[in-house]
């Protein structure tokens, strides 16, 4: 995998693949945006990795190509979205734009999605806040794939959570994570490559026993709440707000977006938060503040054998700017996945390899 | 410890010692509200145990017993409430009230509210917006105590987080934790009791490395956060949220409210945020598939040796009822503290042993 990939080459071979899947260009664009950013930040479980399987999905019928996500209720601080089974990052980038305007007006913007898929990284939306210098909360159900304390097999989703915030001269902070000790796609992404074990405390079996199997994943095993009943609350809060308020698929309404049936709807639910800083506090102030907070952990002494601390999102900021300029080595599994991409829509894969 | 301690005998004491402290009766009544009803939830760290520190630090000045908080900037959806050295529980109720009537106009509601204190249980005032048929989030940053990866010694704080959402036939999810691996005053609560160890994921030493030593905390040890990036990160969240925003002390700013100097005011900040249900969807559906989502998890498959599955915060409502209907057995540290307590103050003990 010593091939450099330029961001804006795949851009232009996923916006192609959804062109000849039967989107609308702009939609192509967007989603190719969310997709390869998320790889440029190193995020490689989460990007183009995926767009092969949403378009099986669709060519199946359980995305709609074509379907405009719509406002089907709203109020100044806040709305709810129907996705209509639209591209989740559609629906997705339309929704937290449409919290940021809400915040800009009102202070505060709120906006569930119903209706929706799997919708990436969640980190991309909290960004589109973020670049607008407000605050912004990303978050989304999932397909149970995760046990709780007390229980045994997949009873909630791992359901990402990420925020984001401007700064000054500093990066934006960016924090995206899944609620699990550890995101499925890097158990697939072990699978993938090959990988005989994982560490043991990243799955449960059957019974509920710890294992290190991967392969275990995701029929004969299931993921475990990152800290245990904390990370079990959490993953319910995201249930509430993204889904019980926002009129979505709840835990087991909701489909896996890889092994359910591809023509049906999956059910997920989205929430997007924003909060306008500059309504609260000159955006100028704020800014120094946030550069303060992070200069002072950034310079706090250093554990034995650690050269850094890095703030929330620094390594994903780093990554994606040597990506823009130098391109990017994708993993095996994702050029797999990028040339079945191609074989699919009869793309020439060429330049991949 | 079998002497039982009845919710309103303890109430009526901790007022009593707060108006011999100068407070007026109705912040006696609402800071004693927080910490019983904590101590009915079994949550002994954060209750009535901290009184006698909390009233020594004003006996010496940094806490005012007669501070009125005072909102210093408002919008439709949001506010900052100058906590004005009062104690915190007094400026953190009137801090989510005010979320509460924010919401309940606008959808949303956000209050940040700066110069206060340490707050108790981030819980309690959660359940101030559920108990209003809202959905209700409360944060506060915390002076650091908490190391983060990469780094040595303490950083920032493992900033408490708590939502609550109100539900129909089944109680109110109630979900509260610090962002730490275990909360400070589960390590002090082990000191006092007179264990020698802890668990060794609970503290890391002056060099970085585990420890399972209970008194090098906090000066020779500090907590370390749950989930590794992922607690350091939301750690981050709520002191973006809760002081950088709200105008409040960020990390090293925020002092001690146990060990640094008592008469100076320790500059923590919260955070308040409501979502008016009701405007979003008929509170009774939503209310509906609450209880449906509960059900489900509680009925879900349990693990080898489980006889049940909690929702967040049902430990807490069945001790709480439990606690209203025959008392409660507090802890050696707790009646320790308020016999000291009494001793400061001039009150009688006798009903406590």
């Amino acid at each position: 995998m010593t091939k450099r990939i330029l961001p804006r080459e795949l851009h232009a071979f996923c916006v192609e693949a959804m062109r000849k899947a039967g989107m609308r260009d702009a939609d192509a664009r967007t989603t190719a945006d969310v997709l390869v950013t998320t790889d440029t930040w190193g995020v490689t479980t989460h990007g183009t990795k995926s767009l092969r399987q949403y378009l099986l999905r669709m060519r199946s019928g359980g995305l709609d190509p074509l379907a405009e996500p719509q406002v089907v209720s709203e109020g100044p601080s806040w709305a709810i979205l129907d996705g209509r089974n639209a591209m989740a990052m559609v629906a997705s980038c339309a929704g937290m734009e449409l919290a940021a305007r809400k915040a800009q007006d009102a202070g505060l913007g709120y906006v569930g999605v119903k209706n929706s898929c799997h919708f990436g990284a969640a980190g991309y939306y909290a960004m589109i806040a973020a670049q607008r210098d407000l605050i912004g909360l990303a978050m989304s159900n999932a397909d149970p794939n995760m046990v709780v304390p007390g229980g045994r097999g997949k009873i909630v989703g791992n359901n990402p959570f990420a925020y984001a915030a401007p700064a000054g001269e500093e990066k934006p902070i960016l924090l995206d994570i899944a609620l699990s000790a550890v995101a499925a796609g890097k158990i697939h992404a072990a699978t993938t490559l090959g990988k005989r074990t994982i560490p043991d405390n990243w799955l449960v079996d059957q019974d509920g026993l710890p294992t290190s199997d991967p392969d275990m994943y995701p029929f004969r095993a299931c993921l475990v709440p990152m800290a245990g009943h904390k990370g079990y609350g959490l993953a319910l809060m995201v249930e509430v707000l993204a889904a019980v308020l926002a009129g979505a698929g709840v835990t087991r309404e909701v489909k896996s977006w890889m092994l359910d049936d591809p023509s049906k709807p999956t059910q997920h639910g989205h929430a997007f938060l924003a909060v306008n800083v500059g309504a609260l506090m000159p955006i100028e102030q704020f800014k120094a503040r946030m550069d303060q907070m992070i200069r002072e952990i950034r310079g706090a002494p250093k554990a034995k054998g650690s050269e850094r601390i890095y703030l929330p999102g620094e390594m994903e900021w780093e990554r994606r700017e040597e990506a823009l300029k130098n391109g990017m080595e994708l993993p095996p599994d994702v050029v797999a996945s990028l040339v079945g991409l191609a074989e699919d829509w009869g793309l020439d894969a060429r330049w991949l390899q």
